[in-house]
């Protein structure tokens, strides 16, 4: 027989000025003293379910057994399930709950393929904060021992709702280059541009290096800009020198576009969403 | 004989760039270390005390048992006050400690009408930072079974300051329509206008809507401007078109100016402080 | 026979955007359970080493036992070390984990003069998260119940590196007042100016004040501008009248500058870095 879930790790857009997460923490105290929260984040911007799916992906390999509780919540109000889902392996026993708009498949869809999912069951209440009345309640009955079963009907997951995919692409140059179009998916705080690619797609030489980008950006007066820039396939930052431009997989396995000691995304100016061309120099 | 205190809730305007509220959590951690801190907010603007006091009144009926410390403290240092207070019901045991600036007396009065107070007694050190040296003392106090009586002398509570009550007035325009005027209180992450208002003071006629707001702002050339605006009355914000306006019940059951995935706030130009005339539409 | 730490303190440039802090919570929650973690403070502005040093000798009287992880990493993959610190006193045990880049060194001496050291052993990943990948197993080895000693192989805390003193100089008037010049270590939220200077530097003409400030800044053309100002030595910020500049003891034992429910950094248009002579005044 498994334990109870003691730990709830939380994620939202909800934002350190208002007591929004606050309140969730409390509710979460009150109807289950005996669990910890650990945040993950509440800074995901305002409505942006991409950035808070991406980022909970990214989190997820490294959090022990759980409820993991993800609010990025547009459609609230809206006939947007809640829903929870229950991922068990040999070895671990996971949950998500949150709503149903592509937040929590990525994620549970990282931890193990047998996925079970619920719809929530609403209360009377209309829904204006569901982190606080229909999400902290399901989480505190799993971490007192509810089965996924309890908190509402059963859902096929094949009807979840899932989000694109980043742009994934590949073209070649008339001279036989290969260029692989990947999407940006993450700037960081310190301007590192995490790449929808893993080292795994480029070829030996290209390991080797130098790598040529390209890519479209705005120019100053509006029009589009065609840039093509050499960088470094390093290791790690410090085989930069500080301000250099360099290709690296970052800690979670990803190609990246990084600085050392400066931001990339400054540099290039470019952001999320963005898509580079990777090639082989000449 | 009720159980020692365990969780403490702590809202200030400490921030979170300085050290401020996570030397506090070490104070607490060393003085009380079975009590578990849950974080409100941190980010009331700085000396906004009406701020902090308005959001530990939105977030204190979602609490539990426990300590509220809350430090917004422009007097530090004054001959303001530092008080403890506990507001005991038949359920439920809650304390409040901070500066009695009428920051802690509103969301105590939320919680029940019988109110104990006590004055801290300060130690001998100058004041400068209470939240550390004078509020988390006694919170630990609490928390490890002081009676409120151990730490100070008993204050007759009608004595405490009291902030002033948010406008909320009514005029009769020439056809006879009533206009409810009432002060936004909160403007949240999102945007959302929080009016000082319930659903019960509009009329049947007022509920099915539309509703006219009327409201003076400044404009780009720094002179004043009236403004008329008929917006929707509907249940949740699913109930907008994407960017549309509409008056709803929040989550904190006050009537508040809001936008579907978008922000009242900036589509009005309004923020808080500023006050709303609500009436049936013509 | 010491019992095993059960509380982290956790310093770092991490900010709240991403999940990072959160990523390293969750894997102290998993190695360690039994752990409680305090945050200090994640937004030190992003690889500035100096600044998080001062943070944590600030915050370091103020917590109880345990183990502290501070990262604010420039460095990270180069072949700067990682290292844990032991600082063993009568009645006290602490732990620091992080980078040899001068980031604990002052917070470890300030706890206690003998320190033991080692190079923490890393496994064969590449370092880009040393945060999460080196840093928090080490922490959780240590609230686990390993030695200091189990880490790695033992350094000597000579060879450590240390950051340089803030500035700390003296002059003499031609009317043969002294004038001390002392850097500005640190601007709080609320615009105090924390100068590198203890109480007892100053006369006891000088504390019966007042004190006049000199220091140079940027004027508005870009060109420098000498600045002379006479403030009061006062006790408290409720000594000064709204918006009044003074010079106070503040709540780390340090001399600042500080106005009254105002910023003396705006004020002033002084910040970190820059260097101020204090003089008894004509």
């Amino acid at each position: 027989v498994p334990s109870r879930p003691d730990t709830v790790f939380f994620l939202s857009d909800y934002g350190a000025r208002d007591e929004f997460a606050g309140v969730v923490r409390a509710v979460l105290r009150r109807l289950a003293p005996h669990a910890t929260v650990i945040d993950l984040t509440h800074e995901i911007a305002p409505f942006d379910v991409l950035s808070g799916a991406r980022t909970l992906e990214r989190a997820v390999p490294h959090l022990g057994d759980g409820v993991i509780l993800a609010v990025v919540d547009p459609g609230v109000g809206s006939d947007r399930r809640g829903i929870a889902l229950e991922v068990r392996g040999a070895a671990h026993r996971r949950f998500f709950v949150g709503p149903d708009n592509g937040l929590l498949l990525g994620a549970a869809e990282a931890v193990g393929d047998h996925i079970e999912a619920v719809l929530l069951r609403r209360a009377g209440a209309p829904a204006t904060f569901d982190g606080r009345d229909l999400f902290a309640p399901a989480v505190a009955a799993l971490c007192n021992g509810s089965d996924l079963g309890e908190l509402g009907p059963a859902l096929d997951p094949s009807v979840l709702l899932r989000l694109a995919r980043p742009v994934s692409e590949q073209t070649t140059l008339t001279d036989g280059r290969v260029v692989r179009w990947r999407e940006i998916t993450w700037v960081d705080r310190f301007g590192n541009l995490q790449l929808h690619a893993s080292p795994e797609e480029l070829s030996p030489e290209e390991h080797r290096g130098p790598i040529e980008l390209r890519f479209r950006r705005d120019d100053a007066g509006g029009t589009d800009e065609r840039v093509e820039r050499v960088v470094r396939r390093v290791t790690t930052f410090a085989d930069l020198a500080p301000g250099e431009l360099g290709l690296i997989v970052d800690a979670n396995g990803h190609l990246a576009l990084v600085a050392r000691e400066g931001s990339a995304s400054e540099l290039l100016r470019l952001g999320a969403g963005q898509v580079v061309g990777l090639s082989e120099a000449r």
